[in-house]
């Protein structure tokens, strides 16, 4: 690498200032240089209760600015070891998914073959199937570890397939996640009908309820989905309703009842070491946010996204040129 | 007629009280002893900026409850000559609009075939054309009178032929509105090129644009209405947007410099008389209303619908058996 | 006087700082050395719709700290003519309204008794009943003039006589209005029957609607008032819903198509001279009012209530000894 | 039975749609064929501080509509083994409590003499004791299980007997409560003096504190109600304010300190098997739920509510015929 | 000119994503080849009453999302004419304002330098002070046409010379402004002292209050303001509080009374043909905006500026060379 | 004493009533007869971040109007130990941190002269500087105890000294505060570097992490604490942001993954029998705050802090003579 992208300076430019990219990094849609992308996905068509996440990567980035580079969790400096931008939103078309999907996929692809690993900010959960097939076309059948209060394997709705509550049954189907080294947690909250979850099963997925973690320490769900996951490309796709309404009002479907954002920061850095390929976070709904509280919790989710990706760097040294030009956003 | 829909007793059952009906109205899925119906459409997939007018309806009838039944600036007593339900929301299919738009066309028919006025209340300006389609069908060729401060007929968005912004040019198209006998009213705000206005123009619209409208008094623009319209059948479409944002905020694409809801009520006045055989209000989005007087507005602006039934009622007047049953909301 | 209560200097003290009384007067329960009081009725058990008006005098209060002494509209820099205190807020029973109404005549008497003139903050316009029933003991039959867009003069609500919508019939029907030299001004919205304008001139008040009012000038309607009063006591009632809704969001009973805070001002300032013994400003809701417009509103109407006891003390000189003491907020 | 009342199917009518009953249950104000009725009790005169929940049945409907009919916490598909309605809301006469409490008690009349168990959703907390008063009537002394922050056992308020923080002291001295077989848990916060616990544990309730409770599990919970109530026919309350203020914001007077909507959950499962014969959950105040959480909470709660229902139609099975007709909402 | 900087193409990425610049311009800190700059300014040190307005830069961008590039009101499509950047925002050091002065001018330089006209956004309205500063370095003494409610003309704030009251007099006292070419517009609201409307006139500048403008023509404005500043270099100051509270509720120091954005698009538009050097729209504060109106007021007061500027360059034709690149946002 | 001042009558004025004091005391400026008083610091010149704290005293009090007099988790009825009065805001100069630093300090001179405990509200934390100049005047070097996510060791901002984030540093480089008997406590969050923790180790604080107090008791807490502070007096300064966002979302720089208010209370009341002269509770920034869940938790803090103090008194019994006069607020 010739550059290095890092954040904006806060002690010249304040963190209130500057236009609104993720963590303050530079927005310049390059796939060269860089070892990660933040990425919105403004699509919401595939929402079945509450709209409006299009407006998601805008609210996500504003609060973002609070992020200082150092994951004291972690332990890890992150631009010590990596370098990254805001890519911007990826085109879609509004009102029609099936088109969204191809034009949302066929975005990725310049991205997954320079080995960027995009960080992708929902936009609603209908937007991880075209981001899993991009996963597939590049790394083969993958390994989805998926944070959410429901499973999202309903078959359809109102007969359409394609939904945000649909999206990881069709993944199933379409055979580019392999759900027997997959694993979703956090689900709860009322079920149309009793097999539900036993669906999500059937698939082949590991699940996790709401019920079972809140019994559960971070290390041994850690430990749970590193046996499932092993050494397999891992996508994480995290729904922000996985939290409690309190930590995460702004979102489509609400289920009380859930986890706070400490646990959720818990939970996500149990991930390290995990060879992580991509992340979506989804679902931020800002006109349902008074507070800006769902928006804060979803930066700092992605924040741990980056830092899990500092993690793999750190641990896999790279020769960084000592000439690099640092380019700040 | 033998039985005669009205609004629960408030001396009874206080306004703030109650299932949530358009003016405290009786719920029932009727086409029989009505001379209208409030329908909700919480269809929304057709937004191409702000979204979330699924939740409309909703909010309008919760703010109807603040409507009394006499209307003193037509001088009318709206129950003494009419019967109405709310009918309920038209099923949808969020997420696919060409599904719902045939939805909403076939749910419309039976009351049309039964000469039943319908109000409706969106959901986004792009329902309005099966609104329309089932207006042609049953009445021909109408004629369309329209408030807002878009025109709504741009070509297509994103290559797409149905959104919000397209249908009147759809309509247009499709034959099913006599654009020599419409009118446009209320243009204004940027424009993508100059030509947007003269393309209402050419498709066969009279357009009355804000700048002009500010410097007409409400007579003026009745009887710019009526000459254009005459005896033919007529649809009133109001998009909230119409509006100043300071009146209606919670709008999907709002445009400074509009109207206040004085000069809409005085507006909608003028309709007095006309053969109008359906309405719609649309674009209420409740989750960018913090003060909710855009519902407030939208209630009222489909009580000055209702009231012109009533008006029409009045004229011809009808055989109302002295036997009638009344049921109460 | 010996004594001169005037604001706090905002020299020393921003006008963001302090406890919060209204323009920042000393909250002193005097009833000496004072031309007028402040006083809260936080009461708003006799609210038909939307309710919570007894955090009414909080909110004007809080606004009330963005005015400053000098009146450039009527020309009058307000404590070279006036010493005025907040007074803070009468007890009341909540939820017991007759209880209440003595509760709030008593306390005003000792003020009343002093030739203090009271600028009452509501809580619902079923406090103005007290109010006038104070007024009345004091000053015998009085002129009430009544900025709003309901008469108030329904008979009852539920079969109770006591309600916010039944407070000017009560007062005539008491004889402690002269309602042949009264008049209500701003009246508008659906009503429950034709006749119930009719109601409000039947009891022997001038009733000037909205849409009478949208067409004549402040002075005309300066005029008009005048004519009616004469130089009979006045007691002036402003129920913030005179204001549009998007003026006045935060009030319990909002009627579209109604007036701004411009057209406020000129009108209240038509009173100029008149004989007012007393005034109240009602119906504020403070958790509708999400942008504090209500309250703003309000902090001006009392503000202009303010300058019209100061025009009238400068008219009539005070011998006001020039070794007083001035006591700041 | 012969029809059965169950829920719109949410494949045809999407969630976010329809007239707003709970959990889009039909609204019918009938009394046969029912199990259960969900009845709003919208009347807030007995406040002492935050006004306003008379909307809250209204809003509590409307966040219901997110809640699918199987309860995998109980593992139980409700309308197996149930039929319901939303009766819609009592009527009330607001301003006038002990008009308003003969109104509710004799409307509750004849859901009782049914066997439907209601399930009431307030207005304020004085709307409990007409609940009682109903249910002693039809069910002789009966057992309260009380989830609250406050005891609500205070003598009176400026002189007053009735309002929401008297009316479980009124309930023990009218001997419609069995305080020897009843419980109050969740008490916290500041109090006006020390005996304020005492006071309740004189009139014979057990009280378990916020403090003990936040060391006690679920489970002793359980077995410590079921201990206190017996076989006694039970009548569960729950105040929102028994949650945290960051769960339920939107309540009158919320008291730092408390549960979470997760814990709520585990505790009202507990009741699983007690011969309930009714519910209330008051106190949701909509305007200070700017993220609507509070009436997610409280719908969450009615919910659980059905469900205990279900757990005891499904312990002793009823004849359904196989020819009942299922009326949707 | 060989490059051309214009908006993204909102039929490829909906207006409603992206990074967010203001119209979707591109985010470039160029000073070659362009016509003017967006430019955020978000320092608020000043304010003496409500405060955040450095958040105003951010939330005018988020709703100038809405503009389209033709503006019909003064028939006029930008991008034929002009060429433009979002440039950021300038670095300020919060909390101590003559430190933010220094970097503030200096950084204007290199732009003023190359003849490009700053569009800057507030921040409060201390800002102007350096605004004009680096103004008067480039063009010499310039003519201020200042729209507000308030003159800004105080002489100091508790001792203190530097605060968003005090900076039209500092200017006149600099000597950077020639107040006997410039012009005040829309004062109004109450005042400390008689004299504050005097003290600007006895600075030199013409003042035209509120009242005054509220019976002119937007024509006679026109007038007045070409017959105060003939041809001198013109300096725009907007401040957002000269609209009235409901239009600009997002603001520091609201007065009542004031203009509606439609006014405020007639009397702006009056400035045509001025040779105007630069402008800046202040005291947005987004905290206390929860409808975002005021934002998208000042969004299209900044799409006017940017009007005027395009309305210079079609006069005064270019020699765009044919082959000049276009750069979308 | 001779004078006791107290809260004023709750059965008499209900609590929504009245101008807002801290829990309803009386607004006295005195140092005679009082053990402690509740004083505003409106000042935010020193917030990086978001801004609005000047508004925080007068939120909190709002809030502390439901706060009653017996405090159950520590068993003590305050009032019949203490004396104390709301003493109203100081004086700042708004924008000017160094002179709001000199007058903040000369203000309490005479309250500390007079041994009166300080409950001071922010303000933001750069006020805990002159807070604890002014203790140190009067107590020589005092001991910190400080709950807040950020340890405000930075060494500066912008080039600049005096900040919120630096007060910490400064005041242990002035020697006012003896770091080695003091803590810090609830850091979290990302940082700007790795070394931010160790930083204020190297200035003497013993620093106990958001992550190590999740694995402490609050007994184990308070046993830190005593260790640490043993006898010396001690100043407690409280930043809301030591909350987790969704418990305090109204301040400046939210961090997540924060602590409950029902944790703060624990904590908090482990402070019993220190040796405490003097308390903060800062960062309280109410247009962020809309549930007002942050106004409260902090109205809650200052009532254990008030509990605190008279926990002490109650150790020291005073003679208080029989013959005292009570005043009410």
């Amino acid at each position: 690498m010739s550059k290095k992208y890092v954040p904006v300076d806060s002690q010249v430019y304040p963190r209130f200032s500057g236009i609104k990219t993720f963590m303050r990094l530079p927005h310049v849609q390059t796939t060269e240089d860089i070892d990660f992308a933040v990425i919105g996905v403004p699509f919401d068509t595939g929402a079945s209760f509450a709209i409006g996440t299009r407006f998601g990567p805008e609210a996500v980035r504003s609060m973002s600015a609070l992020i200082r580079p150092y994951n004291p969790g972690l332990e890890i400096d992150i631009f010590e070891y990596c370098s990254g931008v805001d890519y911007g939103d990826l085109a879609v078309n509004p009102g029609y998914i099936e088109d969204s999907y191809q034009l949302i996929e066929s975005q990725l692809e310049p991205l997954l073959a320079n080995d960027v690993v995009p960080i992708l900010i929902g936009g609603d959960h209908s937007v991880s199937l075209p981001h899993l097939r991009a996963m597939a076309n590049r790394y083969g059948k993958i390994s989805l570890v998926h944070f959410d209060s429901h499973g999202d394997t309903w078959d359809s709705y109102f007969g359409k397939k394609y939904t945000h509550g649909t999206v990881f049954r069709r993944a199933a189907e379409e055979g580019i996640v392999d759900t027997s080294k997959s694993i979703q947690i956090g689900m709860r909250g009322s079920l149309y009908k009793p097999q539900d979850i036993k669906d999500a099963e059937d698939l082949g997925y590991k699940v996790i309820t709401t019920h079972t973690l809140k019994g559960m320490t971070p290390t041994e769900l850690g430990d749970a989905i590193k046996e499932r996951v092993g050494n397999n490309p891992v996508f994480v796709s995290f729904d922000v309703d996985f939290l409690d309404p309190v930590f995460a009002p702004g979102t489509g479907t609400p289920e009380v009842g859930g986890f706070s954002t400490y646990d959720a920061q818990q939970f996500v850095r149990q991930l390290k070491g995990l060879n992580i390929v991509g992340f979506d976070c989804v679902e931020v709904l800002p006109d349902r946010d008074p507070a800006k509280v769902t928006s804060l919790a979803a930066a700092n989710v992605c924040f741990e996204f980056i830092s899990l990706v500092a993690w793999n760097k750190r641990a896999i040294p790279q020769n960084s040129s000592p000439s690099e030009s640092v380019i700040q956003g």
